[in-house]
């Protein structure tokens, strides 16, 4: 792969949730639920903060909920590696692994990417929710990069 | 694969929806937008009814919405096959493909199963915008079945 | 997507196999068992010949003989519907499901592509043992296309 | 997930490549290429040596290739955690990334198990071609466990 260019200015957190908010506003319908609590080159870190909306029986959280912050996670990682431009991505395939009922409590969604290309960016996350030791769930996204960059 | 017990009294369409309210009452929050329309044996059909909570800048369908209709159709041809007890099957995995954007219309999920064995069943869903000839996306999912049947 | 050019001078079954023969001679390394049979605009049949080498305890294909069979078949339609451009393009995600153990028999690929965009290609590939009614594996390939077409 | 029972008596090295070499003999046809060089609680690295059949042109590694290791050293995974019977383990779904060529060099894979409940695992597998800083591919594979344990 093309080694990729950094994005000239970083984007901090603050930056990258605006324009994410400016873009999909509808995405915090009923109540900001996703926040950005950290960025790195190739790296993010995204809490899904608990709400009674996402509860199942036994109150744990369900499975589109825990898809969305996937996938939200890994696109936050690629706007925070190629800047603004990166909002242009898009999800191109989520492979989605459930593997433990998560607590009834914020889920914590890292994310590294480990494909950076000029065309494909491919983001691993792993869930968990906060306190616990192990995943809740482990997914990995394929997303298409604008062409133009 | 041992051949699986059909369900003794398949369940039609209304007693599906029933159940799956029952257990999931969260599941319509914000309206009824999950429809189910037909099941079979090993099928089922559902309408994801357009929505403007589902919306994306150029009016297309959100991923986590595509993804909530693909785990939903694939759960309910679950209960379609096996009765009551299907209810219990968990998403274990779901790997999702986003082949073209959506229209914004109804966007129709159908589903057939593809592996219906004693512990694991599988479920293939083609999701089309409704009065469209191609897919929007294309999804597998696999969930665990509930051990005592 | 873009609406793709079908290749000008559409290539035939025995065109496509010397074509991929010529650039990957090492795929029939022990014996010709990959065989096309057919293809067409948008899809493909590809035979796996049972061979020894393939079994295992049980009779049974192995897993590794599966995936190169569904990679090879989404590739063979790839081929099919661009023609020679079609030979660089690459795989970058293959999702398969083991479904039911295969017959010792030959093992047979049909192939769809569900997408066929200016960059992506993806195609669905079901094996079904010769003869059998279910499929023993389902597969879904993501191939990335050369850009200069 | 319930915990998992570690193997009582754990295996090593040398005894998981001897149990597998006789349930799977043909797995080294062709001469001996996947090699077991460490196993722990719930890890595995198995090393795929370089042989020129593996090439292609370019003289990178096939897909089948890099297939065949994480699906072998995700299955080393499971028997060193879960004692011998951890060789009724069957493959039931496999997701690979192609992220980039390798090197015409021995390819390294790293597994950790993700899940090892009742009756499924998830290892997780990063290829590496030797020497070098990233990834070749990645995978994640779900395995059925035998029932009686």
């Amino acid at each position: 792969m093309a080694a990729h260019t950094p994005a000239s200015k970083p984007l901090d957190v603050a930056r990258i949730e605006a324009l994410i908010d400016a873009r999909f506003p509808q995405i915090h319908a009923g109540g900001r639920s996703l926040v950005v609590e950290e960025v790195g080159a190739r790296s993010a870190r995204v809490r899904l903060k608990h709400h009674d909306r996402y509860n199942r029986p036994g109150g744990t959280l369900s499975g589109p909920a825990m898809f969305t912050l996937a996938d939200f996670a890994v696109y936050v990682a690629i706007i925070a590696a190629l800047g603004e431009p990166g909002l242009e991505a898009v999800t191109t395939n989520l492979n989605i692994n459930f593997l433990a009922k998560p607590e009834p409590r914020d889920l914590i969604a890292s994310v590294r990417l480990i494909r950076l290309g000029r065309r494909l960016a491919v983001g691993e996350a792993e869930l968990v929710s906060e306190g616990a030791l192990h995943m809740s769930a482990h997914a990995i996204a394929t997303y298409a990069l604008p062409s133009e960059r």
